[in-house]
């Protein structure tokens, strides 16, 4: 059983931060093409990979989208949150392996609840993978909810 | 066997579009929580998610995110296209069974390979679910791949 505590609107401060680290696995890159349908070989395919400008497989840049979601979701401001929009740039490429890190940092508080967040990920060498902005409809109210269980599931 | 044809960026032309359809299957959801790690109850709960404003379970958003992702790597420009960027506006909830249509267009043809496409997402009632739009670097050479197999992925 995993409690999660959001942080509600009026909660919220500029600059304050949260983050979330997660280390890239071949599970990880096959579920991501299996869920958004992008099999292409430079993720897939190790032997194509070392031809590319990557000399190595990499992680669909959108994975990293989806850590920045989950963070915001999970975190800050967490459970309740509405996402209202993402701006992504990715500035350098993902490897299998790396421990990428999301920092969140709330840079606005809006009218009518809506906040804008700096969404960054760097990897183990401190370097910026992904930079970009969010903007959410943060949570009214606080509220501590008995997060589900994370789906099973298998690969291979 | 799948061979997906690229289209360089000297074949791209303004106005160009392709699209890419997909129902929004419970294994869907399940995947999407276990790779990004979001777990929240308004997509894994139904007994929760018909308390909240949406009334039953939404996809998460950044799932629209990478069958957006998607549609770009394996059809327009396709496979040897490097992610630039990515801005997303979340406009409607994504329902579980909606069948999903992401439209890409070539915006604008820029400097040095660049190109700007628009991301769209409309859902069966022709309903705008995400508005967007994408920076990638074409690819340079027309190529024909062999797509690697999906993944095989069991959930539950």
């Amino acid at each position: 059983m995993t409690l999660v505590t959001n942080i509600p609107y009026d909660n919220l401060e500029v600059g304050q931060q949260a983050s979330l680290e997660r280390t890239v696995e071949e599970r990880d890159i096959q579920l991501f093409a299996a869920v958004s349908g992008d099999n292409n070989p430079v993720h897939l395919d190790a032997a194509f990979a070392a031809e590319t400008m990557f000399k190595e497989r990499i992680a669909h840049g959108m994975f990293s989208g989806a850590l920045i979601s989950a963070a915001i979701a999970c975190r800050l401001p967490g459970p309740g949150t509405i996402y209202l929009g993402q701006q992504l740039k990715f500035t350098r490429p993902v490897k299998l392996g790396d421990t990428l890190t999301v920092q969140l940092e709330v840079l606005e508080k809006l009218p009518k609840g809506r906040v804008r967040l700096a969404t960054r990920v760097f990897n183990q060498n401190q370097e910026q993978v992904v930079d970009g902005e969010a903007e959410v409809l943060a949570p009214r109210a606080e509220q501590t909810l008995n997060m589900p269980e994370m789906p099973m599931v298998t690969v291979g």
